[in-house]
């Protein structure tokens, strides 16, 4: 980033002249961008984790309703709705033999409780999922299942989607072959002592056994206490508990457009984190980067059409905060949506599904994000969690894809702090969504799929 | 390092024609070592954490007999001290109020209890040790003291130096002015939550009072916090103890020379370690390192001086195994001492203190190191901690110091694990060990400094 800011000071009658419209003009004065910052670092010093369900979220949203009025944003308000709570309890792994030692592991959300005092197991270990899968049910039986992959870092973030599994899956996997408990090597590309949170789910009728991840270095060092061939015994205690019925919610805030009559722009991040970081990357950045946006695109004048930011609450715990959202605003036309949900780290490729009404826009936002660096896809934009319901009636999705080589690194894990954000590469981002913004906003075009 | 293993292996004519000596020899085919890579992932998988006066210490102990025996070394014997034990309670750090959010800390070496129920009070905080010296007793009594630094990485490690001060001393200092406790900013160049254990210590008669270290992430949350004026208020629970008289001990084996009339040659490193993590670059590593270079001089034949190797007991609470190797061995005569105890990384520098005597053999070293890319310097060796009670009895002091430019990444913290190691920079070390052993074990020249 800093050689593009040296760009865009050195030539700007070349590099930026070829666009010289608002758009582009609001691109570079983002690279100066101070809100995404002040947000982030904000949310992260003030509330810290914002698990879902929990007093903290509830916090955070006061923040946030505090922070959007002041911004100057219109028709800030919080959108409640209720959920199940979910609190992490007590987490100790410990091998009892032949090789005592304590491994550092986190409750995976909706792993059952294995009691105060823990379970003690013989670990059955697996390369894969598959490989699980194939287990006989008698070697899995009453024992502690342990699972490993190799999961490494992607630009694309692909590897989540092929290493996922893994923790969304496997726990259901073992229980319906009589397992004990599990724990799986943290889905992560790190090699810190920090394990990755995340939901894992059981199958429908497959009873609930306590799961948890290891840290990287932990996982990998029990691997090879298994390639020595003994019984390894692990205790392993998790306490997770149910906390009942709680509020959520979203907070929404707006930038008015001039043709209200016109379907409206959607966007946003999540404002729930994971309980162990406090929740820089994810998703205090995403919320950052679309609010700082948009209040660009409002400080130059009312667009054409209306932008809706939404905060939304309790992403990680299944996309709540997006569907309660769908469900409230079902009436509402929405022209396109977009969610920041990546980290922290700079826009590498720009995608968007939209129909033919839609192509002219997507050429010129193209065009726009070029001297930035992006990368224009044909590839499908995929909408965040949160948006998705949106998207799934048939709006166009702006795809602002970020480079996501280390994201895997801190995804889910206490190491999401604020000094895991770069200034720069937050700018970029917030210059690639003003940018994509100027466009879309003052557009009249049919930017829906369907 | 894999550029130099390439060199040896495409210029052998010129690179290594110009001391096509034993010890050239031996130092290239120590570029194949497994040895030491071998001792590290045993003692890390096997025995993990070795705290000094623990159970799993005794249990590392008849590891390193078993090993140093199976490895083919003389007269491998445990030599056991008394001493005072202290294991580590439970740890949990919280603000209350105004930004409630946990924080990762840890109980220092020596920190007094808070009691199960914590201590809570307002945090004062300090950005050096120089501004709470300067602080006027009224503003620290009664308060919990934070103190930060701006610790940055250096290749030789010297900023430990100047900001280890931090965590040896400040705790003293705040006790002295009446402080309830003391967090510091963990002595380390990381940013993980994973907060940096070690040793602080009380002056004579100053009472100890809880001591804790932040993790860098956290304290720069706390800077954070304090930058925003209101009162910040702390929950601190820390709840060490000491455990009484226990046995540690000195781990020991020789390679016998052809003359045993000739002071001997000591190396080693230290066997203990924190208990946060496996104690795999502080200092598996170093033990590692030089018993595999002592391993190479003796497969090729009885060497002229004896080469003992020791894997010092208690190191990391007050270097007491090498104060009992001393004791214990007062009356033999040490010709020159040298350690293994800054990590994993490669050796980047030679330093060697001796007398008129040993100036050619430093010389010769200096040669047979340069095609491993060591760089001569005729700076001050240091003795490690556990050679060093030897060394000032006026011997010879070897330095092959390594490349401390990560090592407080990870020193004294959970993240101390085998996946830090690198396998190459590993198989460096046991070169230069092994190359500066061969020259020096062959010498009858006098080598002592005085």
């Amino acid at each position: 980033m800093k050689k593009l800011l040296l760009l865009a000071a050195a030539l700007p009658s070349y590099a930026f002249a070829q666009a010289p419209d608002r758009a582009a003009e609001l691109r570079d004065a983002a690279l100066g961008d101070d809100v995404a910052w002040n947000i982030v670092e904000g949310l992260t010093t003030e509330i810290g984790p914002r698990m879902a369900a929990t007093e903290a979220e509830a916090r955070a949203r006061d923040w946030a309703v505090a922070k959007l009025k002041a911004l100057g944003f219109a028709n800030v308000r919080i959108e409640p709705y209720a959920m199940q709570g979910w609190l992490r309890g007590e987490e100790t792994a410990e091998i009892v033999s032949p090789f005592p030692q304590k491994m550092a592991v986190t409750a995976l959300g909706a792993s059952a409780s294995t009691g105060p005092k823990g379970i003690l197991g013989e670990v059955v270990g697996f390369g894969s999922i598959d490989a699980l899968k194939a287990a006989a049910p008698e070697k899995v039986k009453g024992k502690i299942v342990f699972v490993w992959h190799r999961m490494a870092p992607t630009q694309n973030g692909s590897g989540y989607a092929a290493f996922g599994p893994v923790r969304w899956n496997a726990a259901s996997i073992a229980s319906e072959k009589a397992a004990a408990a599990i724990v799986i090597r943290s889905v992560g590309t790190d090699h810190h002592r920090n394990p990755h949170a995340g939901m894992t789910t059981f199958a429908p009728g497959v009873k609930p056994i306590p799961a948890g991840a290891l840290s990287v270095p932990d996982a990998e060092n029990l691997e090879r206490m298994l390639a020595r061939g003994r019984p390894i015994t692990m205790r392993l205690t998790l306490t997770p508990q149910l906390t009942g019925t709680r509020q959520s919610g979203n907070v929404v805030a707006e930038v008015p457009g001039r043709d209200p009559s016109l379907p409206i722009i959607l966007i946003g991040g999540h404002l729930d984190s994971w309980d162990l970081g406090t929740g820089a990357i994810d998703d205090a950045a995403g919320v950052a980067i679309t609010t700082a946006a948009a209040k660009r695109i409002m400080d130059t004048g009312r667009p054409l059409r209306t932008i809706r930011i939404v905060w939304f609450g309790a992403e990680e715990v299944g996309g709540l905060g997006g569907k309660a959202y769908r469900q409230a605003h079902a009436s509402e036309a929405h022209a396109l949506v977009g969610e920041s949900d990546f980290g922290a780290g700079r826009v590498w490729q720009f995608t968007m599904n939209t129909g033919a009404g839609g192509e002219a826009v997507k050429a010129r936002i193209g065009a726009v994000l070029a001297p930035l660096g992006v990368v224009a896809s044909k590839e499908e934009a995929h909408a965040g969690t949160d948006v998705e319901p949106v998207a799934d009636t048939g709006t166009g999705v702006l795809g602002l894809n970020q480079d996501g080589t280390r994201y895997f690194d801190l995804h889910h894990t206490p190491d999401d702090t604020l000094d895991k954000v770069d200034p720069e590469e937050l700018r970029q981002n917030v210059a690639a969504w003003t940018a994509a913004l100027a466009v879309i906003a003052e557009s009249r075009d049919d930017l829906r799929v369907k």
